[in-house]
C-alpha cells in the first residue's frame, strides 16, 4: 500500500489551485491522483446547462460492500474580494503563524484535504472488508449549483451506487473546532418585490405615482413582524432585504417603478408554498391599495433535518473525545448541498472552523487540519466497527 | 425680410434633435438658423464647470433700443424614460390625432418655437424701431443648471445687455392653454440619504448589519408628516424620494450602505438652513441610533415672487382675449430658469400645456401650438405699443 498524503500538504496543493466558481484551476485533479494512487476508482463527470457554466466533478470509491458511508464536498472557492487587503496571496497557501493562509482554506479546502488523507491511511491499514468509502466532490458549491452535486447524486445513483450515510465537510465551527456539527439547515428562498407608479416631474407630484413610499409600506410590512419563533430544532426564520433599487439618475423626475430583492432564510415550519402565502397576506395588508408585483426564483432549498441517531451519536461523540467539546448539533448558518444530498441519505455535516470564510485573509490553523484529519479517521474506525 | 418660419415646422425640427441634457442633438443650430433669417445677431456661447459637462448655449438679439423684451428658454430634454411605451419614436416628432408627439414638445420646445416664429413675423411687419427683441436659449435646464441661463444672463450683461422683461415659455398650463401664469416658483432642494451598516452573508445576520431597514426607517421619518400647510402665494412644501439605490448584486450578501436620494420642494416659509435644520431634526427621531449621513447639493434655487404689475397685466390681459380663459397667477410646479432671472428683470412665465411633460408620450395640441404663437404675437404688439 502507498503512503498517505498529509492533509496539510493536500491542502496546500488543492490552495494553490485557483478555483473560483466555475474555474476548476486543476484542483479536482490534485485531489484525484491522491485518491487513485489510495486505490480509489475515480470518475470526471462534466455537467451542462443551458444558462449555466459546465462543471467539472469527481466522484470517487473503494470497496463494493456496506455500509457505504460517503464524504461530500466542494473544491470551488468565492471570489478573493478585495485582493489588495489580504496579507498573503490569495492562491499561495502560505504557512504562517501557525495557519494555512488562502481562498477557500476553511470553506473547504482543508476539510477535502483532511477527509482525504485520513481515508486514504485507513484503508492503507484496514483494506475495505468492512464496507465502502467514497467522494462526491463538486466545483459548483458556491456558483448556481446546478451543475453540481444534485447531479452528481443522480448520476452515481443511476449507476447503481447507494449511500448510507453522509459526512459533509463545511466549516460547521463558528470558533473552534469541536463547536458544532450541523444536522439540517434552514431553506432559502429568493424574491423580488416591484412597486409600480406613474413617471413625472417632482414639481408635479399631483399628476405622478411616486412608487417609492409604496415600496417603503410593503416592505415595512415584510419586516414588522417575525415570521416566526423557531421550532425544536431551528432558529426563527429571517427575512433580509439584500437590495432596493430604482436606478433613477435624475433629481427632478419621479420614477415609474422601485423595485426590492430579498432572502429568507426558513425553518421547518414553512415550505416554499406557506411561506410565499404568507409573504403575499403581509403584502396584502399593508399594501393600502398599491400596485406592485411579488415573484420568486425558483427555491432549490427546502429546510431539511437528519433526526439525531446512532450515525449523529457517532460524529458527536468522536468530535467531543477529540477535542474536549461537546458539539452543539445545529441547523443554523447558509444553505449548503446537503439539501440535495439529505434525499439520498442522512448527512451531517462537520468540518473546520468558518470565522474567516468568504473574508479576506480566509485561514485554517494547521493544529485544526491535522485535528480534523485525526477527528475524521476517528470517524471511519467507529463507523466501520474498528 | 424673409417668410417667418411656422412654428409647428419648427417645433417638429426641433423635436426631431435628441437633445437630452448635456446633449445639444443640433436643436440650438435649427433655432439659431432661423433667428438669422429672420435678422436676428446671434451668439453660441459654451459654458463650462469641473465636474459639469459643457453646455451650449444660444443668445440672439434684434434691435438696439428700449424696452428690451427677452424670450428665455431651453431646449434640452428629460430622459425618454420606458422607451418602448411610447406610442411614437419620442424623437420622431410625429403628427397625429392632432398633437405633436415627442420628448420636449411640452417642455418646451413647443414654446421657443411659437415665441421664434412669433418673433419673426412680427419684426417682419414692424422692424425694431420701438425696442429690442432677444433670446436667452440654453441646454442646461433639465441637468445641473449651472452651465446655462444663470452664465448666459451674467455673459449678456457683462456685455451691456439690460433687460426689461422677460417671458419663460415653460409649460405653465395644467389642462388647457390659458389656465395659469406663473409669477414665482418655489425653491428647490436636493439631498442624498446614506444608510451605513456592516456586509455580511445572509445566512448569519447577527454579524452583519442591514443598512436597508435603517433606510426605510429614516426615509419614513422623512414622508411621515408634511413640511408645511403652504403660505398666502405658495402651496405646502413637498419632498419627493426620487431614488433608492443598494446595487447589490448578489442574493447571499448583506450589503453594507443603502442610499436614497430626495428633492424637496419649499415655499417662501424656508430658506435652505432652516428646511435642512428640519430633515435634520426628523432624521434623528426616526434614527434610533441608526448610522447614516445626509448631505445637500448645492441649492441655487431659493424661492421668489414676481409682485403682480403692468407687466403680468399685459401677458394676462393677452392671455385671456386670446384663450376665453382668466389665467391664474400662480407660484406652483418645479423650478425654472426664472429664479435666475429674477435677479435680472421681471419675469413672467407663460408656455403650453404641461400635462404630459417628463412622460411618456409627451405631446402638445397642433392647435395649441398655433394659439400660443398668436399670444406670443400679441404679447409683442402690446408690449411694443402696436
Amino acid at each position: 500500500m502507498s503512503v498517505a498524503p498529509s492533509a496539510v500538504d493536500l491542502c496546500r496543493a488543492l490552495v494553490q489551485c485557483p478555483s473560483v466558481t466555475p474555474q476548476d484551476g486543476g484542483s479536482l485533479s490534485v485531489l484525484e491522483a491522491a485518491l487513485k494512487q489510495a486505490g480509489f476508482a475515480t470518475h470526471r463527470v462534466i455537467f451542462s446547462e443551458p444558462g449555466t457554466p459546465d462543471i467539472d466533478n469527481l466522484y470517487a470509491r473503494i470497496g463494493s460492500g456496506a455500509p457505504f458511508l460517503v464524504f461530500a464536498g466542494h473544491t470551488d472557492v468565492v471570489p478573493v474580494g478585495e485582493a489588495a487587503k489580504w496579507r498573503f496571496d490569495p492562491f499561495a497557501a502560505e504557512v504562517a503563524e501557525g495557519a494555512v493562509w488562502g481562498r477557500g482554506v476553511a470553506d473547504m479546502k482543508g476539510a477535502v484535504a483532511a477527509f482525504a488523507a485520513a481515508a486514504c491511511a485507513f484503508v492503507a491499514q484496514h483494506g475495505t472488508q468492512k464496507g465502502s468509502i467514497g467522494f462526491l466532490i463538486t466545483g459548483d458549491e458556491e456558483g448556481p449549483a446546478v451543475n453540481g452535486t444534485a447531479k452528481l447524486l443522480r448520476w452515481a445513483y443511476d449507476r447503481g451506487q447507494r449511500f448510507d450515510h453522509c459526512i459533509l465537510g463545511e466549516p460547521t465551527n463558528p470558533q473552534a473546532l469541536g463547536d458544532m456539527i450541523k444536522i439540517g439547515r434552514r431553506g432559502s428562498l429568493n424574491g423580488t418585490l416591484v412597486a409600480h407608479g406613474r413617471q413625472g416631474h417632482v414639481g408635479y407630484p399631483a399628476r405622478a405615482n411616486n412608487p417609492i413610499p409604496h415600496l417603503l409600506r410593503l416592505l415595512n410590512g415584510l419586516i414588522a413582524a417575525p415570521l416566526d419563533q423557531g421550532t425544536a430544532h431551528f432558529e426563527p426564520s429571517n427575512l433580509e432585504i439584500v437590495s432596493v433599487d430604482v436606478g433613477n439618475p435624475a433629481w427632478n423626475v419621479i420614477p415609474a417603478e422601485a423595485r426590492a430583492r430579498f432572502n429568507i432564510r426558513f425553518n421547518d415550519s414553512w415550505t416554499p408554498e406557506t411561506l410565499q402565502a404568507e409573504l403575499r397576506a403581509k403584502l396584502e395588508a399593508a399594501g393600502q391599495g398599491a400596485d406592485y408585483t411579488l415573484s420568486f426564483e425558483p427555491c432549490n432549498a427546502l429546510a431539511f433535518l437528519t433526526e439525531p441517531d446512532s450515525f449523529t451519536d457517532v460524529v458527536a461523540g468522536v468530535v467531543e473525545r477529540k477535542t474536549g467539546r461537546k458539539p452543539v448539533l445545529s441547523t443554523s448558518g447558509g444553505t449548503s448541498d446537503a439539501r440535495f444530498i439529505r434525499a439520498y441519505c442522512p448527512v451531517v455535516e462537520f468540518g473546520l472552523v468558518g470565522a474567516t470564510m468568504h473574508m479576506v485573509d480566509e485561514r485554517a490553523a494547521v493544529a485544526d487540519i491535522e485535528a480534523l484529519t485525526e477527528i475524521y479517521a476517528a470517524i471511519l474506525e467507529a463507523y466501520f466497527g474498528y
